[in-house]
């Protein structure tokens, strides 16, 4: 299964051929590609079991791609239900469980191309939020697909702001039932996916009203659609949202409730419940019903996000490598375009970028398992950690995929605006992500609260551990460190305690000047709020410092582990150090502004910085090759493991339905223009 | 026609009503926007003008832009055939010219969704390359349509480089023919718009062979379809690219030439010709055979990068005082999106650049039209200049119209992502801007060598005139200045000549420092190539200052010419400030790499930049009513002029195919699914 033959498309003739170009790319490696793929995936046997997931679904032609970019929105909803129902049945046929890896690796392969999605967060939401009983019922009906579910909470009129929302739920204690109600047109539930045509069932997000007291948001299972004919239910309006800049095959939609009942039951009560008389009892913290969301959060980073980058950077590296254009010298050949500087500056500091996500993001999955179990027994002392640390990846991973993804687009030139290349599928679902679950800018302030909260409790008693330990993630506000940085000269730059402490000082920095920047306006007379929205843009600078720093730390740890693979050491380290130096360098007015670096510094920096690029071009289509992607789940004709770019683009445009059809503009419009100018004669 | 209801959208039963959250905005104005418009208009008879236009196509039913949006691919096409045979009928019945103002603003409400638009840059490659008989016969036929033609110049393999290209038209002397070929796959014209399923010739760029020797790229007219029943030419391949990003109306097409003939005389001729015996004379420099591309990427700076932007500003800060969203503090109604910080550090800087880039594109017009008459004339003197400033303006302005209508899409949330909204159309147009008509980072590298030859140029007498006087846009690479910036509050800031002198000097400093980098590795014995290759990114950071600096003065000399506008003026000064200070503080590294600015400035420079962002806020929508898109050529939902944002999300979605058509995916797949556990129990 390791063959790289298995990596290329079936049935095209030029496919066991590899072009010249990437061909010598990959003579003589540096280090084992295979050795990587293995780490990524986080061990043999799960490389090996992938490989046996993406082979069984590549060969299924239910689960073609490649006419996709021929279809219409329709037929792409229908293909996208088509594709989800064949992986049921193979799902079920096979014995895969439902959270299993063989799920996880068939998501990767087709994330984006199915649909029902939504489905699983509601499940998330379920197994967060209800009781046991709830659990077992409603999970058994959603495993089963007996019903289909979504997870409705944003509404045409409210986003991330949950307590904005209107949708109300009034308990009616005569007949033990909510009463589930779409008060205004701005409370019609908005955005959900597999809402528009698909599902049976919502898990509401609404208001809860007891005996006339308001309790706060609450989730509910709310049947939408008939069990035996599919038509909505009385009192339920839904339908389709409309078109959208990418995922045209997901029906998202809206749903009006008008006075919709459901049993006491469907509240989702794990912790809280209303009693039959209307008696409302808390059983856990204000926040636990965001749990949902911290859950989906953290699943998005590495199901979501990061694939779309990767899938990006495989593309644009190889397509570089094919791609020739102008001359390094006029005597030369054209050469490829990942020859030049400029190329090398767009393209590499992305695959560094998804190495430091994707370590990153293994960290946070195990700190998630290790305190998520507690957290569902109801013990909360490392939910507010928790919740910063993922919503501070959310949304800084989701910024770096969408920006990444689109440098990587844009530097394919002219090729990556064409829908054949992948890239334009990739950067609509990248940039989707920095809004869907939590806008960004909005996650990022609720990181800055966290460290503004954490910095004074450092300050309690400076230098010293505070008596409240202070979360590990934040524990470096409170070490001393120096006011200069001591590198001497460029190679010093290389070094991972030195930019790893530079950022660190930084973060440190920016979040002490949001902080005393907030202070000083209270102190000047200036209320709370307005001091922080006064001062918010200079917080939202300091949390994504913070975020920064994590990654940084997180990757030279990483690579540190990775002693018994010196040559995957060395290549990775390369790559962390470009993170670090390449962070640095797009901020560095950060790191000149005390002084922390002098301008002579920076220079170092840069020279580092340009001095790695040229180090990790060599390695560059190698470290794409190992994140392993098939041609079959890349579906771009400018990322194919074989290069042959150009045939590729030639053979699919042949597809397109306009080459295959009359023109019927032609006699409608073209000829009477070009005949019309006759009767002026 | 001044009156605002003239705006709003027809047939909209709540049109006349304007949502009192926006409608508060516009009252007390504090200058008027009428007399805004007037300006940006260049007078006003031009407003009065524009408006008649404008109102001629939006009460036309075929000019209706709301149902793009449900349309297919193919439904796209026709309907922009369509649309453009429509406007040619109306253009002749009211004796428009074919590029007078009328046709300009009629293309400022239909641009994005007619088509034939390449038949323009085509008659412009001819007018400017042609003789005067293939001016006098080609322009002819093209004004009356009785030709449709395209400019075909970028090849499977090739792009923005010119002398990649492998397209060949070889002379024979037997016939005084070319022989057009296409030798290669990668040689196959690829992107031109209107040629996959509709053009009728081709400019086509290809090189030149006479008497065995290669003479470069020249331009030649090459019939592709019957005039008589559109069928493709002998020796002709054509045909549709397939799906892209955006642009979907437009059938950009790929063409393989196979020894197609074309008579001597239909070698465009202006600057260079083939005499009857093969015999090769050059008439202009090489370079006369870019001069098409620049005049396309002069028009494109006002018909089509700016308004992209505009009204992508339009629609977002409408959206923005409309959507509440969190509690300014907890006693508070929802507060508008508007007041919170964060957003309006997205969104007025984008006004600011709009405002910057308008008056940017008005002087190089001047200057276009001052100095081409010379060129054409074959007086080249002024060709530098003008293609450095050319390239640069399309490279930057097309950056940040890209980067700009993204970050308005981001900034009204999940909404932003629904086409309903408009942006997603603007954003995949902006996009699409950085690639063609010369790739970006290409063009700021072509700018670069420019100023490194400025810079020398001004080295060889520091401080005085040097001989040969340098262009007038680098002229202040020869002024002495301060190596400190005097400010010493943050009003300082706010002073015009400050922020000038500063990116003056951030700019002369960065050239200087790219140049020396240059230098000294060529002395190191690092030949010229490798050295230019290898400083490359450090040469188009300083391209971006210069061209940041050029629209930074050229801003506030336009501002200063508003005396006799007081109020405008101030309001226009607010944003100049601001467009100046948000690239000083989004690059502040640069300001204080050598202590140009210390920290303590930049912090100075960050409170003028807060500190103005309120003030901007208060005239926002006022800005954007000026641009004065009337809600017809903006076609959003969230932008309208009335504020009716939610109904109008409401009502178009209902709309879409799929809430008035059977879901066909139930029976086949939904119902299925849903039964299918049934026979496990």
């Amino acid at each position: 299964m390791g063959n790289p033959g298995d990596r290329v498309s079936l049935g095209e003739t030029w496919s066991r051929e590899v072009h010249p170009d990437i061909d010598s790319e990959r003579h003589s490696p540096s280090f084992s590609v295979e050795r990587l793929t293995n780490i990524l995936d986080g061990g043999i046997p799960n490389t090996e079991l992938r490989r046996r997931v993406e082979s069984l679904i590549q060969r299924d032609p239910v689960f073609n791609l490649k006419h996709l970019y021929f279809m219409t929105r329709d037929e792409l909803y229908e293909d996208a239900v088509q594709k989800r129902f064949h992986l049921e049945k193979l799902a079920w046929s096979l014995g895969w469980s439902e959270d299993g890896p063989e799920r996880i690796y068939a998501d990767r392969v087709l994330a984006g191309y199915n649909n029902l999605n939504l489905h699983g967060i509601a499940m998330n939401a379920i197994r967060s939020l209800g009781s046991d009983e709830q659990i077992a019922k409603w999970g058994q009906l959603g495993k089963n697909f007996q019903i289909i579910t979504t997870y409705a909470q944003t509404e045409l009129g409210h986003g991330t702001y949950l307590q904005g929302l209107e949708t109300e739920a009034t308990y009616d204690a005569t007949t033990q039932e909510f009463v589930i109600h779409s008060p205004t047109m701005t409370s019609i539930k908005w955005w959900p996916g597999d809402l528009g045509r698909t599902v049976t069932h919502a898990v509401v997000l609404a208001h809860l009203i007891c005996l006339g007291a308001r309790h706060g948001m609450h989730a509910f299972i709310v049947p939408i659609r008939s069990l035996e004919d599919h038509t909505p239910l009385p009192g339920i309006t839904v339908g389709d949202i409309g078109p959208k800049m990418g995922f045209e095959n997901i029906d998202n939609g809206f749903l009006r409730l008008n006075h919709v009942r459901v049993p006491r039951e469907n509240m989702l009560s794990r912790f809280a419940e209303v009693l039959p008389d209307g008696t409302y009892q808390r059983l856990g913290t204000p926040q636990s019903n965001y749990l949902g969301m911290l859950v989906t959060r953290v699943q998005l980073l590495y199901k979501g996000f990061l694939p779309t980058l990767q899938k990006a950077c495989t593309i644009a590296v190889r397509y570089a490598v094919i791609r020739h254009q102008s001359r390094l010298r006029p005597s030369d050949p054209e050469a490829k375009i990942l020859e030049y500087q400029t190329q090398q500056q767009k393209l590499l500091p992305q695959l560094a970028v998804s190495y430091a996500l994707h370590f990153m993001t293994t960290s946070l999955l195990q700190f998630f398992h290790s305190s998520y179990s507690d957290i569902l027994k109801r013990d909360f002392s490392l939910l507010p950690e928790l919740h910063a640390l993922s919503t501070g990846m959310k949304a800084m991973s989701s910024d770096f995929c969408a920006q990444g993804t689109e440098i990587c687009r844009r530097a394919c030139g002219g090729h990556g605006y064409s829908k054949l290349s992948g890239l334009p599928t990739l950067v609509t679902q990248a940039i989707a992500s920095c809004t869907y679950e939590g806008e960004n800018t909005v996650l990022y302030l609720q990181v800055a609260r966290f460290l503004m909260k954490s910095y004074l409790q450092a300050q309690v008693s400076p230098g010293s551990i505070p008596q409240k330990p202070l979360p590990q993630s934040v524990m470096y506000l409170a070490t001393p460190r120096p006011a200069r940085c001591p590198a001497q000269t460029a190679a010093d730059f290389r070094c991972p305690e030195v930019y790893t402490t530079a950022w660190a000082y930084v973060s440190a920095r920016l979040i002490r000047d949001a902080t005393q920047h907030t202070q000083t306006l209270m102190r000047s007379g200036v209320d709370q709020y307005d001091a922080w929205n006064q001062t918010s843009v200079i917080h939202l600078q300091a949390a994504k410092a913070h975020c920064y720093f994590l990654t940084v730390r997180n990757f030279k740890e990483a690579v540190e582990k990775l002693d018994n693979e010196p040559e995957i050491q060395r290549v990775l380290q390369n790559l962390c150090d470009l993170y670090a130096l390449n962070g640095i360098l797009t901020n560095s007015g950060d790191f000149l502004h005390d002084g922390f670096l002098s301008g002579a510094q920076v220079d170092m920096a840069r020279t580092a910085f340009l001095d790695l690029l040229p180090l990790i071009r060599k390695d560059a289509i190698l470290l794409t090759d190992a994140f392993d992607f098939s041609d079959h789940c890349l579906n771009s004709a400018l990322g194919c493991y074989d290069g042959h770019v150009y045939q590729r683009l030639f053979e699919w445009a042949q597809k397109s339905p306009a080459n295959t059809q009359e023109n019927p503009a032609y006699k409608k419009y073209i000829r009477p223009l070009m005949q019309s100018w006759k009767p002026k004669l």
